[in-house]
């Protein structure tokens, strides 16, 4: 597979539309959820050596894809394309450095 | 426009490579400036009210946008395809709530 | 100086008076005010080292006191003693490693 | 009890002591341990109403007591007095407050 992110916000929202979660998907709510992904994968790799970690767990993966999810549902609600801006950015640091 | 994450990993690679910074960024850091950057996001929405932000400022818009890019390169860094792996688990979520 | 907790709760209560804060500090804001102040130390930290960082500037100080404010901040909005809490919980996994 | 942080800096070095976790406890593994249990708090707390958390859990308390222990840990490994430092700060934003 080599799914798009669009791929992802319409799955997403199937599973938003299912359970009725789309008034809980406030900004803040979203971000708190993002913050308790990426404490998630920081528990994971905290005692590890700095050329950790040794392998990628199931765990491990299964959390990063959740700050995806989350991170997308986020920019998706404050009406961003968080993908357009990311690639504006560095490309603007690019031009930047060049200069 | 309407970019592709390979958009985004292919400027992001530039600038690494201008700046020499591939050394730096394991896993570890990466997840760190990933951290640095969803607590500035945080920051920007602290004292909001429930139903903020009111605006999206240029300054939310940039962090969001470095989440991303450090939750890209974390991943990429990992050998993981972290759009695929969302779709995946998100779909499974579906298909678990249908059954 | 030697401070204890209780002379940065009653320095933080003037603080939070004078300006009028306290509609403001919530649980969640409060925690979101803390997921900023973890994510600048992690800004400060993300390129260094594993054994970094070399030197502790002015900012990484005040951004831990920050941590510490918003923590206990937060810990007392929702009632608890959290030092005591955290020494029931330490002490109760010393006696758990030695039985 | 009232417990001071010194009795936790007690208890977390037995417990540190009894495991042989000192080699572990760099400034920026503890890092990650406490941006992992600030995620648990978030996560516990982030579909919640902008009023909520509705009750405090044993759960709730235990992720704070941790962010406690770790936020001192951090502190501590780097040579600062995080409560001095705390209470420094947020009277110097009092006197400013004043003036």
């Amino acid at each position: 597979m080599t799914a798009a992110l669009d791929d992802l916000r319409s799955v997403f929202a199937e599973l938003t539309s299912l359970h009725g979660w789309a008034p809980l998907q406030t900004p803040r709510s979203l971000l708190l959820a993002l913050t308790g992904r990426v404490g998630a994968v920081a528990s994971l790799v905290q005692w590890d050596a700095e050329t950790g970690p040794d392998a990628v767990t199931p765990e491990l993966r299964d959390e990063l894809a959740d700050c995806l999810v989350y991170l997308v549902a986020l920019s998706d609600t404050l009406g961003l394309n968080v993908v357009d801006d990311a690639v504006t950015r560095i490309r603007g640091a690019v031009e930047t450095s060049r200069a």
